[in-house]
């Protein structure tokens, strides 16, 4: 009696002392008010045998202290035996933990990473077993079933077995020296430089453990636009201290390679990646780096575009430039990730076919310790985008896939767009590459094409607010796209489901709600900004709203008119055969759905055709009103959440309920903003009226045109 | 026996979950263990009787609500009621309150914010009554009961009343729309421009909460490098948001006003203060501002000064573009903060004297909402500084003092230094202008020359870090700031002890060895830095780690050797009749401290003299051997400072401590380094040995040039 009115009094209190700023993420570990679940993980977190002493098993005993606490208001009891009457025992396989030949059975294929957990009985008493082959492997596991206690889940029979579809699971940070971040939109970089490496913030330690909870297990710490000096030595003691602070939770540093370094840094003449003295410059570079860095990941290469030195600057291709790179760190073996996003200036060909034209050729001739990195579709991260045509095209090397986690085009960091259903959409396409079935997933996890090296990188969204990512629903994509990277064949749903749970509350009242606003979110934000495949039309540089009506950019690729080609006529960019014939480097089954207007989805209708105003939609309505109706009806959407938000407010803290409520006022206005200006201007080319049950802009498009954000965040 | 079980339970349970990263700042509000305290403190909280419904008195009752629940584990209850059993009872005077001649005699001279606490006897019960003339002036007499409590006193015979002694008690944030800040060491601005109006970041409200606890109300919330897009539409919108969280606080809103803003938003032709279409232009745009907030502070200005535009760009006078911009706020009351900080690119004169050229002659000039705003020094916030000798100079002129909190010059985020003795120095030290006792404390407080304009600025140390400050310590200086604005006859101890106890323990142990430790740091600092009155040998654009030996910079005054003057003969400024002659800027009285370099203050010597190597000190030490033994002392006593801190590990929470100890562990790192770069280099000049009983310096002076900091914070 007396300890169950502790316990009660233990919850009411953690719940009113706890400041609910979003820095705890989805590792908030809030009291479990049911008595049942209450008692049954009090019960499995008792008495906890955990085998070994390295630096990530004491990671893995302090969570499960911390959460023990925060949870269920009981510190567990620790012991190293395993022949006794623990209610959870976490080692490896072999070492000391004997277990029958299901077990041994169970981890047989889990390689380094994979776990498994499973309840038994031992001495009559119900026992979790977590078991792996190494000691990550276990903390994935730990975090694992602290999930299933986060979420509420019955624990008392478990059986799971789980091993990551992808070896490498990144996050690409564009955080420059200065500690700006390039398409950030949460405060400045979380690394404190000139603070490192005598200084090691908070920041660091639960960065880590958020991302070792969610399987991420490598980062690159700097901007693809690099900057030589990550590679001096002052910093390079930085970067170690870093990597000494990820490591025990599994995760490695990258750095990113100014192609010119040894000019820079190096006091060379020349950065040409045949050349003897650059080639030496880089060994040597590798070596200084692994003496300190044993467990160095390897570089990530943004090369000859947007500015970028490169290998073509000395007649040489990407991939001279790679494989100098990658013999370079191959002693130690690290990797080189060579990024395909190029596109150069001056060139008059489609935008979307540069990548796959200076790629394709050179499939084949890089090291085996080279992998490619490809955006998610070929322009550049749109709303709403095909997946890109190198995937399936390029056979003999592993490509990587590159997403974006931060929100540059998708509503930056006043919008609350979900975007797992993105990441869903583009691993789910289907290439056709090796016939029916052979989906962009199946190319990067390397099974289509047997590739050992593979994996996916996500450009942070990680900032210095509080909350890390600025809006509190951001974090869901950090969240979703780790645990997209583990296993992509998890459903949007799934992961929203859990996400909310840990990062809300388990009311159910509240993840119907929820959930169902964050599942629709990315399609009203396309609905809104870029409907029927219109993309690119955001304002230049910083890319913060409407600008269909660009034209005065120095390279046409970066004008938005150059994008949507709106006229008299029509509006929409021809891709087919009588425009740029971009769809060509798709394999012929995926173009034949798009190659035709009338069978084209319409998502893409407008990213393949240029399409005649009055033409009949299957809605059957004309272009230029379902245009009008994709609009309204994503701005409308937008009005929903705000409702179905408002009625939220009895189920969290008063801190982040008014976060959201605030922002979602903005992304009402915003929605608002990029109807009206889009649709005003589309006007003057349609000459169609917005028709008539519409509420009609109040503002005009000079308004609109007349917009400037000298300040906009992200834009370095 | 219940009650205390829970209480108890309560106290461990919220000392338990509380998150310890110093958000919080010294508004933690603690658990009171001490069983008679909290017993004591229950009952004055129990029943609250509040007069008034003002956006100000609901904050009075939140504050109330969260100190009592989090210090006392009990929710006070309120009444509007007086004539009850409250054991408190907050209100004006006069309205409702009644109460005897004693109290209406205590806040007769209280004034717009001053107030009276006093414990009095009703219905045989005790009863505290906190009272004053404004609303604002109850809620600073709340936190002053709240820090009775938060320092664990007495309060069952209390008898306060407390009047600010200067009206303006401001902040300056030298923040720039970018969201970097000049001289910030704490990440980014915490202004999210970008979201705002829209968004109202927590940080406001707690920034507010904050300032309001220590008497701050003011704040200039943008750069003195200023940026006119802050005076346009969309920008004044967000500041209006701003202005509308503080006001509650009793903190007003100023901006900086960028001379030249007529033509960069105005489209005018010219900013000549003269011009009718300019002075319009002003005009126009002060009511614009004052017609959104009504009571915007007024104008900051910095001109001509540093490539700041200004009236002398006309071949007008500081009068005259200070007078334009008052007479533009003249009608809402609005005031005009002009700086003095001005020296003019190719003036050959010692930089110590500009400032008093410019503007000794226009005293008596400025319109009577102008205020001239002098850096506590004449060179630029130094370790250690003569007082400006513009204090006293300018008698029909109220002055208003600006200080630096932000570190620039004092160690930047990696030291802990406190600087209320800094600040007290200057406040107290003699300018003489009236006779002895003219102290600058009172001509900056009006009184010595009945200016009814008065006040103090400091150049705010806040940023995005979750800590505010970046140093934990640093927190200790907005706060003895502020509470010095309150009152400048406070003792640095009396301000470090209140800040030790809200801050991190009250135990007797903790707060007597770190209270040591902040009092003789910045002597510490000064020591291992600027000893004997050197002063401006810091590196160049960042001012970060030493730098002497720089003379290639364009202007001869931004040099290291231009304020050293080191050569074969000795080392020092002469600043006397036979050198610069700035020393006759000060009145007789005051030079007569410095004249002479044998009764010249040791501290001040080689600010005033240019001094011979081998002269003897008071010590009987030579001058270099007197230098050598300042910098040595300076770094063993931040070594001295490490040990002190390391045996305070039991007293406080791990985060912290962690902190604290890495930062002085590169504290120290900092301080060998100015050590040996600075004796190093002094070396070459004085030829003579560092004395044998010092450990030798173990790096060159060619390792120390050799340091390059590419992007240290704050050098915006």
């Amino acid at each position: 009696m007396k300890k169950k009115l502790l316990a009660i009094i233990f919850i009411l209190l953690v719940a009113f002392v706890r400041a609910e700023n979003g820095y705890d993420l989805w590792l908030r570990y809030p009291p479990i008010k049911n008595k049942m679940l209450l008692a049954s993980y009090r019960l499995a977190l008792q008495q906890i045998s955990i085998q070994g002493n390295s630096a990530t098993m004491q990671v893995v005993k302090q969570e499960l202290v911390k959460a023990s606490q925060s949870m269920l208001g009981q510190t567990p009891s620790f012991t190293t035996s395993t022949i006794n009457y623990s209610s959870l025992v976490i080692g490896k396989m072999g070492a000391s933990l004997t277990a029958g030949p299901l077990l041994k059975n169970d981890i047989k294929d889990t390689g380094e990473e994979g776990y498994s957990i499973i309840t038994s009985i031992a001495n009559g008493k119900s026992q979790i077993i977590i078991t792996g082959n190494t000691d990550v492997s276990l903390l994935y596991g730990v975090f694992h079933l602290l999930r299933l206690m986060q979420t509420q889940k019955d624990i008392h029979k478990i059986h799971i077995i789980s091993t990551p579809k992808l070896k490498l699971r990144l996050l690409d940070h564009w955080d420059n020296l200065n500690r700006t971040v390039e398409r950030g939109y949460a405060g400045s970089s979380i690394w404190d430089w000139h603070k490192l490496p005598g200084y090691i913030d908070q920041r660091y330690i639960d960065y880590a453990r958020a991302n070792a909870s969610i399987g991420i297990n490598g980062t690159v710490l700097n901007n693809v636009n690099a900057n030589a000096t990550i590679l001096t030595a002052p910093y390079l003691v930085k970067v170690k201290a870093l990597a000494d602070v990820f490591r025990p939770y599994g995760i490695k540093v990258y750095l990113t390679a100014r192609f010119s370094s040894p000019i820079e840094i190096g006091g060379l003449k020349t950065a040409d990646p045949l050349n003897e003295e650059v080639r030496l410059w880089w060994k040597l570079k590798a070596k200084e780096i692994y003496a300190i860095i044993p467990d160095f990941g390897g570089f990530l290469v943004k090369a000859n575009s947007e500015g970028q030195p490169g290998p073509q600057e000395y007649k040489r291709t990407h991939a001279d430039g790679a494989n100098m790179l990658a013999d370079a760190v191959a002693p130690y073996n690290g990797i080189v990730i060579w990024r395909a996003f190029v596109y150069a200036a001056h060139n008059p060909i489609d935008r979307h076919k540069q990548a796959y034209e200076d790629f394709v050729p050179l499939d084949g001739q890089f090291k085996n310790n080279v992998m490619v990195q490809v955006k998610n579709g070929a322009i550049d991260f749109m709303p709403c985008e095909p997946s890109h045509p190198l995937f399936g095209a390029m056979t003999k090397t592993p490509l990587m896939m590159e997403f974006q986690i931060t929100q540059e085009y998708t509503g930056q960091s006043t919008s609350l767009v979900y975007l797992a259903p993105l990441y869903k959409e583009v691993l789910n396409s289907d290439t056709y590459s090796k016939g029916n079935g052979s989906t962009v997933a199946k190319v990067i996890d390397g099974s289509l094409y047997n590739h050992t090296l593979n994996g996916m990188a996500g450009v942070a969204n990680i900032g210095s607010d509080i909350n890390w990512c600025g809006h509190p629903f951001a974090q869901a994509n950090w969240y979703a796209f780790g645990r997209l990277c583990w296993d992509y064949t998890q459903a949007s749903d799934t992961l929203a489901d859990e996400w909310l749970r840990m990062t809300f509350s388990n009311e159910e009242k509240f993840i119907g709600t929820t959930k169902n606003m964050m599942l629709a979110s990315r399609e009203t934000m396309v609905n809104y900004m870029n409907p029927l495949g219109l993309h690119h039309i955001m304002g230049t540089g910083h890319h913060y709203g409407p600008a269909p009506w660009i034209n005065d950019q120095s390279r046409p690729e970066w004008n938005p008119v150059y994008y949507h080609k709106a006229d008299s006529t029509g509006i929409g960019f021809d891709r087919t055969a009588t425009g740029s014939n971009a769809i060509a480097q798709y394999f012929p089954a995926a173009q034949k759905q798009w190659n035709e207007v009338g069978s084209c989805a319409e998502i893409y209708l407008l990213w393949f055709h240029h399409v005649p105003w009055g033409y009949t939609m299957k809605s059957g309505r004309t272009l230029w009103d379902e245009l009008c109706y994709k609009y309204y009806k994503g701005a409308a959407d937008v009005k929903k959440m705000q409702q179905d938000w408002d009625a939220m407010e009895s189920f969290i803290d008063k801190e982040r309920f008014l976060q959201v409520r605030q922002l979602l006022s903005i992304q009402y206005e915003e929605a608002v903003w990029w109807r009206n200006a889009c649709l005003l201007y589309f006007k003057t080319f349609s000459k169609m009226p917005i028709p008539a049950q519409y509420a009609q802009p109040d503002k005009t498009l000079d308004y609109y045109k007349g917009l400037h954000f000298p300040f906009a965040p992200g834009n370095n």
